[in-house]
């Protein structure tokens, strides 16, 4: 395993894919898109491997969900086929100007070069991230988690194989894996500022941090949401119930999935049994403040549970809600500032002055009113497929789409242009 | 010194500062500006005690006038006048679209929050930072040179002054400044990630990639620029020694200056000794590699010696040039893509296709076609004032100006929607 050599050879492919034309990367991900469905069975039976010792290792039911690959092929394929209907953001001009000395003066988008992803469990990852990596004209270093290594080898050979007619254009060497495990292969991918552009890991908070600590190359962190939700004195209570039901439950272990839910005291004892009821009936259990408890009565609801020391502070990803009463707007903003993770927060209110306070003051990714934070995803917001959601507020926020897997030159153009 | 207490009232006052109204910031602006001039005997003796102190160890006269603040406050303040009449970056939408279920999505720009510069000597770079800080609604957290230690703080103390009647908007805190040289704490700022978004390393190679290897904030490197020219065969010869009698000897010792010159081959014989009598008069001296060197009939001109191994990656900041003899367009790109900051590299040639070839294979931050390298700059491409040249690929490229001191967040709004 040298990954100086990988980054060299990841360079050298990037410069050619990034040259690519549009209709040899799309006809590439429509290859790559059979390949997968033609060598299903290939694929199927590494990934039975790797669950065969999931399952041995005492992973959880959910983990090997994640893990299972089995009637996902066709889904999966289905996505490479769309990123080839997404358009192109490569080359295209996004400012030009003349200058009152003539000089033709504009901005080009150009790709990033050689992006690497870390990334853990999910080897539906890997496919989503070479096929976006691919569109963008980026190289890719892959580093997946060691519990599903077979699955993920037999898919980037699936990947590699199917390129081979495109190889003038894309070399196979724009999509690699870095297929040991262990970890010092990603500390030295993480210093590989002479070859590699980016870093994307897509993990928990060690690894974010992990990365940032020893990256000598840019790293966009994201994906960790505690989300929260301000029921203001004037919301719309039936539409706020309908809101918290979908952010809550919907799809309770996504990041933009809510986590805490804020309810001014106003309406905390009108509005907060009712919660209790609507979302308890779907699974979801509580976490109170006091004040919140006080609201329900106690809680002689076996649902509830008074808040401990970390409830404000943890991504439950699961069908739990914290819940506090507040005294306002000012205490809401107060609490999201202090507790969030700057992803997705919304207020539920009839009073565009609060609204406009809230969308000011709340310095998050995605900042809503009067809707679900769960549309904090590259598809809902017209963007097509993303990479992740960056919570940083360097280069992108939110969504990480195609052209935010960009970057841009200028380009100057003279007559014979010197500095006065 | 404790940085986290600066950070955190760094982090409050940028929030306030994140909403300043325009007119308030400009208003600042011009009281600093009258300050400053108000104020210039204060500075100019803390000057003087840094000069006396550097001339005493020894420091070169370029080193000394780097330093020397006397006769240019007049010049410093007009230059912050000129970021009060820049448009204001924040608060603008950049894209809004309507999704077909009704949901309202836009995007709006907004500070980054908390930037952190780090630079070396020239006092003169306290103020523009702190200009463009304040129009683009960011707090600063500033850490100068030793030499420049008390300029620096009688320059900040004077800002902070004239801000007392915009406090309530603009607290004094959104500006702080390191006054301690020791260098731990340029380490524990770049560990600050709670509190500050962006670190701006302003100096050497050294410091960039300590920065880089330390910093657990996002890091924009930049203003290091080996930059190129490359005169093709068809190039317009005599326009071709203007631009780089232009790059070259104009100003030096900036990062967009050009310090390495690749000339076609069959037009090295006659024009290469033109760029030495025309460039030479100037004072400039060349490294020539064996096929300049010939073309240069074995150089018994004294202006010229033997390029050395370093000299085709050296930034000289000084009269000297690298010249080399390449048989086309791709001996050159190739040169150009082993040897250069990915800064500012120009080609001077006639052929539509070449420049064209050019442009798509250099992945610099500007790329030149017939023009000096000298336009890398915000003022020069219709951006005004610059913070840095960012030579790294993510969030921005190229001149680093108010709008590259902002992010976004998406601001969604919809009427009761959940995600189905």
């Amino acid at each position: 395993m040298n990954l100086i050599d990988m980054g060299k050879r990841a360079k050298a492919a990037g410069g050619l894919l990034g040259r690519a034309p549009t209709d040899v990367k799309n006809a590439a991900l429509l290859a790559i898109a059979d390949a997968l469905e033609a060598n299903a069975e290939a694929i199927l039976s590494a990934n039975t491997l790797d669950l065969t010792d999931a399952r041995a290792k005492g992973l959880s039911e959910a983990m090997l969900d994640r893990l299972n690959l089995h009637n996902r092929i066709g889904e999966i394929a289905a996505d490479v086929r769309s990123v080839a209907t997404l358009p192109d953001p490569v080359g295209a001009t996004i400012e030009a100007r003349t200058m009152p000395n003539g000089l033709q003066v504009s901005k080009r988008r150009t790709p990033l070069g050689v992006i690497g992803v870390i990334y853990e469990s999910r080897p539906n990852v890997t496919v989503d991230v070479i096929s976006l990596c691919l569109k963008s004209g980026n190289a890719v270093i892959l580093r997946g988690g060691s519990e599903t290594l077979r699955s993920n080898m037999a898919l980037v050979k699936v990947i590699r194989d199917a390129l081979a007619p495109f190889s003038a254009d894309i070399p196979a060497d724009a999509i690699q894996y870095i297929d040991d495990t262990d970890r010092r292969y990603v500390l030295e991918l993480l210093k590989l500022h002479q070859y590699v552009d980016m870093i994307i890991p897509r993990g928990g908070n060690t690894l974010h941090m992990f990365c940032r600590e020893n990256s000598v190359i840019p790293v966009i962190t994201g994906g960790i949401g505690i989300c929260h939700i301000f029921v203001d004195e004037t919301a719309d209570l039936d539409a706020a119930l309908a809101i918290i039901h979908n952010a809550k439950v919907q799809r309770p272990s996504v990041c933009n999935a809510a986590e805490v839910l804020l309810v001014h005291e106003k309406v905390a004892a009108d509005f907060l049994p009712r919660v209790v009821d609507h979302l308890g009936a779907s699974g979801v259990t509580f976490r109170a403040e006091p004040r919140a408890l006080a609201a329900l009565n106690g809680s002689a609801d076996a649902r509830v549970s008074p808040a401990g020391a970390e409830d404000f502070d943890t991504e439950w990803l699961a069908l739990i809600l914290s819940v506090k009463v507040v005294s306002g707007l000012d205490e809401a903003i107060t609490h999201i500032q202090h507790h969030h993770t700057q992803h997705s927060d919304s207020i539920l209110t009839e009073n565009p002055d609060h609204a406009t306070q809230f969308i000011d003051a709340i310095d998050s990714a995605a900042v809503y009113v009067n809707a679900s934070t769960r549309f904090t995803d590259g598809s809902q917001l017209g963007l097509g497929a993303e990479m992740a959601i960056s919570t940083q507020k360097l280069h992108a926020r939110g969504p990480l789409a195609l052209e935010e897997l960009t970057t841009y030159k200028w380009v100057i153009i003279g007559e014979g242009h010197v500095r006065g």
